[in-house]
């Protein structure tokens, strides 16, 4: 397979995140972003820009991750609000956000890209924050 | 069924658009901003706020109908990027936005939730694009 059609995670996604792992079509990222608990799911195909590109079996795939990626956020934070969204105005590549939503976070109401500067997590909260979404999402560091 | 589990739009939602028609699942709306070409898909079932708590199959047909809205918004509008969200911090009813961006739209490249002001369509510019929506989308002004 020529190197242009394999699947490479967008730099600018890379230097923000951290890979959680990969579930069957998605590879799991959290936002390095202590204000808010912010997944982002991108399926694993070269080249994919919009939803619609993608066929209707994986679509499929990739809703029932998008979901698996919900209940857990849902699960572990309680928020008062799920986002779920694929914008991609900035980096094209495909990816699809879930975010935990509370009435007191620094962007309520508003949606949360482009609100202040993205806040790092200490080192040791980021560890646990992974060790804690892999264990809930049933994914292995080198998935 | 007593009334307060029957589906009712939520007035903010009704104020913003003109109702397209009925899908399968999903009321389709118009937002009438002449900024950017803008459907919202609202699944007509009572209480819902979160993507989470539709069931898989219903899942399943709402993700059928937001291909569809964005399919006949990519061949109308020839966008530079869809966007497809789910937020709902403001109007908590479960909803979907579908909406074409350009690279020199009213917000590029940030979302467009928030940025500025509405500005409706004259009356006949909305009245001719929502002839052109139910035609592209195979709905009738009374479904």
């Amino acid at each position: 397979m020529p190197a242009d059609i394999v699947f490479a995670l967008d730099p600018r996604l890379a230097a923000d995140t951290r890979a959680v792992g990969d579930l069957e079509l998605s590879r799991v990222l959290l936002m390095n972003d202590a204000r808010f608990p912010w997944l982002i799911l991108v399926p694993r195909r070269a080249g994919l820009r919009e939803l619609i590109e993608l066929p209707r079996d994986a679509q499929q795939t990739l809703l029932d991750e998008i979901n698996r990626c919900a209940y857990v956020l849902h699960a572990m934070e309680k928020p008062d609000k799920l986002n779920i969204a694929t914008l991609g105005n900035v980096v094209a590549q495909l990816h699809v956000h879930v975010i935990a939503r509370f009435a007191n976070d620094a962007a309520w109401p508003r949606p949360v890209w482009g609100v202040g500067e993205r806040v790092p997590f200490p080192a040791t909260v980021l560890d646990a924050r992974m060790t804690s979404l892999r264990a809930a999402l049933r994914l292995t560091a080198n998935a």
